[in-house]
């Protein structure tokens, strides 16, 4: 599976050049599924993909930044509901972060990714702005429902959403428990709840009314 | 600030021991102060300290080990609030962690630990039993509740206390911003009408009356 030397004209450079990402990404994924982020080096990555270690370290440069470009991949999977209601979004959302945590290999991205993000200041940025923008998106969710009347007309979108998400981090990487559907209900109930009570009202609205 | 060779009866073993560690532990928090985890090392430790590295290595092995412990030392400063009411008691608790995590130094080390964890199981397993600690004590701020008749009797008291330390986790590690009152104002608020709805009740329990 080497991707040196081609025949000029025969491979299409963006085809060449995906295939090597997409080689180079499943065989992280693949390592990840076996050992954890402290056992992984280039080598074995370059050595399970079939890449030239050269080209391995060329584009990416370390493991830390292979980690991350697999965490945007990987995360795309979980979907945004529409269902007509808040609640069962929340619910919807809440079990698609769930089921893509309850598999061993997406826990062990996300743990690397953090631990890169305390060493690393790219990677650190990386997830902020990964974060930031998964939750932008989200928030799709909290407008429909303001547009619906189900919470209040100032309630801030981005709160709602990293309220919804923290529990599963929190289980990830401090409690260290199993993520499983009874943490997604929860959660999902929990983030309901306390934005229909309007606690998630931005502070200055708030601050005008008292 | 030697600490080696001392005339034999002229300092308690433990007055010694425990001089050490304080020396040794404040070192490390002052090491945080000026940089990252990543530029931590034995041997800044031993400098600043006035320990013998030797005496460093043979009494923690390694620079996660210190940080476990400095971890462990640090949150010993918040405090469990006792107001007569569940609202007021979660929105103290709360307080206190974000005054904690205002301080750069001690999210440092907080990030310290959890980067840790990720690449050595000694770490996560005392991550894991340290913060389940805490929560046991931190639930008498819920058992209390129950008896008061302010949540369902059957109401998780861990679940509650853990919904209300996730959001500075998800500041912390994933989003990345500041830990300020707005989040713990927040965060109390949200556990606080979440615990009231019923969210936190054991699920059997729940299951029950379907």
């Amino acid at each position: 599976m080497s991707e040196e030397e081609p025949t000029p004209g025969s491979v299409r450079p963006g085809g060449r050049t995906a295939r090597t990402r997409a080689a180079v990404l499943a065989a992280t994924f693949d390592e990840l599924g076996e050992g954890g982020y402290g056992e992984l080096t280039m080598e074995k990555i370059a050595q399970r993909s079939g890449v030239h270690l050269a080209t391995v370290y060329r584009r990416w440069g370390s493991v830390e930044r292979i980690i991350c470009e697999l965490m945007i991949d990987k995360s795309a999977d979980i979907a945004l509901p529409d269902t007509g209601s808040l609640r069962a979004d929340l619910l919807g959302l809440a079990s698609g972060i769930g089921v893509f945590y309850a598999a061993p290999r997406n826990r062990r991205v996300m743990e690397a990714v953090v631990a890169a993000a305390v060493r690393q200041p790219y990677a650190a940025e990386m997830l902020r702005d990964f974060f930031r923008d998964r939750r932008r998106e989200a928030a799709v969710l909290v407008r429909r429902a303001i547009e619906r009347g189900e919470v209040p007309a100032d309630t801030d979108t981005d709160a709602v959403i990293a309220a919804l998400g923290a529990p599963f981090y929190y289980r990830l990487l401090i409690s260290r428990g199993p993520i499983d559907q009874d943490l997604a209900e929860t959660t999902a109930a929990a983030a309901y709840e306390a934005a229909r009570a309007g606690v998630f009202r931005h502070p200055a609205a708030d601050a005008g009314e008292r």
